[in-house]
């Protein structure tokens, strides 16, 4: 019997047996994730993460994880929490560093610190309206990784493109994601009215 | 004089003056958002944000902000936080609420409240890299508006469509930001040793 085989936190028989599981039914592959927006005031609104749909059931999380936005006062908020376009990084960030983490952790390959920093620009002339060909979204992400790994010079760069390669945040963002925004217009005031 | 108009909790005036300064001076509206990541362990890493650039100078946000990041147990983590592709839909949620209220109140609409509830599609079998044809990301994202505003029934899905049209998030969430992944050779091990 063999120890539990752990690396970078990631339990690697888990992680095996959680792939010969989707290869078999791959249905248990298909997730759906959540979030609930509530407005507060101004550039202020919350989100709450409750819960998630995966392997054919509803999972809770934990607890509830309550996330607030607003923008900083020269955008004419309160600065009570990061802007939406600060939580984009974030995601990015995060998922980036996951993909790495775990797609490491698969080939047996340590990893013994990592950092990112990442820059996006956005001229705001396109969100206030005033340019049609001025985009209102980012018009570039600089995403920049220190890493110490238990890999030679020539590999750290490979280890590295693990992270863009599998990441669903980076696919998303890169590539592009249909959106759908809609009205429940039942719920709305005009049929509470 | 008057007193000072507020639609939404926005400064209309503000909001007015930066428009018209904007117009003056394009280049006050180039802005760089930042954030930096650490990981931690596993599924878990923190994302701190602590200041961004516009108007021609650097700002420190008025408390750094730490956003811990993780996967739930199913997906071997240890749920100390939203994972990354639900930060994706919270940044989603903040930016679309904020670029409605912001647009409203220039128009001077108010809204009494709104609320959203996002859900979005992934297939795990992208990220664990068993198909190549199935994508890494988010497949679809669906948004749903409760909105209570002082609009005529015929105008609350115009009023939402605000958001659409001019955030910055839901611009590059669907259409795609270039992003480019670099390794800091100097300061990593490789250099370090």
């Amino acid at each position: 019997m063999d120890a539990q085989k752990i690396v970078n936190g990631v339990k690697v028989d888990a992680l095996f047996g959680t792939i010969d599981a989707v290869k078999k039914a791959p249905v248990i592959a298909k997730f759906k994730f959540r979030a609930n927006n509530k407005w507060i005031n101004c550039g202020h609104n919350r989100t709450t993460i409750k819960n998630f749909y995966g392997t054919q059931q509803d999972h809770p999380h934990e607890t509830h994880f309550e996330l607030d936005a607003d923008e900083p006062p020269i955008l004419l908020g309160e600065d009570k929490g990061p802007n939406p376009v600060e939580y984009l990084l974030t995601a990015l960030a995060a998922c980036v560093t996951t993909s790495i983490v775990y797609h490491a952790a698969a080939k047996g390959i340590t990893i013994k610190s990592m950092e990112s920093r990442l820059e996006g620009d956005i001229d705001l002339q396109g969100f206030l309206g005033l340019r049609e060909d001025v985009r209102r979204g980012y018009e570039q992400i600089r995403m920049t990784f220190k890493i110490d790994a238990d890999v030679s010079d020539e590999e750290l760069e490979e280890l590295m493109r693990l992270g863009p390669t599998f990441s669903p945040v980076y696919d998303s963002i890169t590539q592009g994601v249909p959106v759908t925004v809609t009205l429940d217009k039942t719920s709305s005031r005009a049929a509470a009215a």
